[in-house]
């Protein structure tokens, strides 16, 4: 199939598929959902599972299956899709009658599912970066579907022609709309800790683990936007991006400075990725 | 009908309604909506329309309808369900094709309305409320379906047999999961500031003019979880609840000391209500 689109049992390309207004992300957003690129495997599976259940749990959510059970049914899917890289993408609703903000715990939660052919950004164009104030709410650890903030942020970036925007609380550089964004300064990586302020990327973590194959120090501390302007490397990385560098923030030049440091974990997390869809 | 579903010029039982998943509400809450009671006539539908522009307005879209198509199709529709009252609802979302964080502003918001029968809560029946830290975004002042914080606290009311859930931030009440909180303290009535943090609800303003109507002086400033426990009254208002007392704050005993002032706001918020949906 070109793409296929997924809901509790159902399936058909991603256009056909429609969901009752009785699910409560029409109402509410009311959901958690995961992504990951996939060759003949989906990257990372197991840890986008674990990462689902966590964020389930965290909105009391019961997922409507196993981790296994997702696990075949995620990869049984993917093969139905034409193309050598996919994006797969899998969201779990909360279900419900009419509208209520209170919910019913007992109802089984919904699946919807989409995968689709995807290219990959070419890896060695640099992103230019926007940044902007963090209105966004407290739980931003958990991958919901409340995600008008980000919508609205990378509108702003779109418009300004620039890649992604970087939300910025309290002069405290945060996240991009859907990716991090990492630091290197003086030969040390640094990052955001992962608290309730961003979403612990995949990609993330496993650069922090290339950058400890490396032997390069991890620092985890929120840094400034004078920090983000002054640094030796911007890095952005995301599930569909995995690692890209960003040369301009706000229309200001930065990075560059440490190009080796850079070149030398773009090239792991590429080459680990490419290994693990294969 | 018993209760009608609207979508996109289509109409049925709620329970029948699909959308596609190409509405991005499905996606991100990518949308904004209003409710109010209905009789033979919706209740305040000019200030309710008038909002749900600003709310367009404030995240970028725009509306499929002019205020005249909606008041002509809402009232239409409204006609066709059975009760002496409904509850008209109407939400308005960004349409789009496959998953993309970036819009494409050319294209044509999408419609979904539900009206059902109603009960009026009692009036004479006061509320029990629970307070709990507000992890919600800075953009409260807009109507979105991004409800998930809304959602969970309403959750935790209900499991704590409370009939509301009080936002509390940095020391200030801001309002509840779907309502407005004001307290009478010493003959004054206070209210949040209508800022980003609350939404600014229409109930609460028909109550500041009665407030007006009785002489009773009216103070914008956010009030603390003292003064809540402290107040002479506690007020919550909405636009399916109109105007309630609460009775109790996190177990404690709270208000009844300003009866008569209370009465005499109810009294005029119920009898303007009932006249406004005949």
């Amino acid at each position: 199939m070109e793409n296929l689109g997924y809901y509790n049992g159902h399936t058909d390309i991603i256009e056909n598929i429609k969901i009752p207004i009785t699910d409560r992300v029409c109402w509410f957003g009311d959901g958690i959902y995961e992504a990951s690129l996939a060759g003949r495997k989906i990257f990372a599976l197991d840890e986008h599972l674990n990462r689902l259940f966590a964020s389930a749990k965290g909105i009391d959510i019961e997922p409507p299956h196993s981790k296994k059970e997702f696990e075949v049914l995620l990869n049984d899917l993917t093969k139905k899709v034409k193309g050598d890289l996919k994006l797969v993408y899998w969201q779990v609703t909360r279900d419900g009658g009419l509208r209520n903000h209170a919910y019913d715990e007992t109802l089984k939660a919904n699946l919807l599912i989409t995968i689709r052919k995807i290219d990959m950004p070419d890896k060695d164009i640099p992103l230019s970066l926007i940044t902007l104030e963090d209105k966004r709410y407290k739980m931003c650890n958990i991958k919901t579907l409340n995600l008008l903030p980000n919508v609205l942020a990378m509108q702003i970036a779109k418009n300004a022609k620039c890649g992604e925007a970087v939300f910025v609380g309290n002069g405290f550089v945060r996240e991009c709309s859907h990716s991090n964004i990492h630091i290197i300064k003086d030969g040390i990586f640094k990052t955001h800790p992962a608290d309730s302020r961003i979403l612990a990327g995949i990609a993330r973590a496993h650069l922090i683990k290339h950058c400890q194959t490396l032997g390069i120090p991890v620092e985890f501390n929120a840094f400034t936007l004078g920090q983000l302007y002054q640094a030796d490397e911007v890095i952005v990385t995301s599930s569909s991006q995995i690692c890209l560098r960003a040369n301009f923030v706000d229309g200001n030049a930065v990075g560059g400075r440490a190009s080796k440091i850079f070149e030398n974990l773009q090239m792991l997390a590429y080459s680990e990725f490419y290994e693990g869809i294969k």
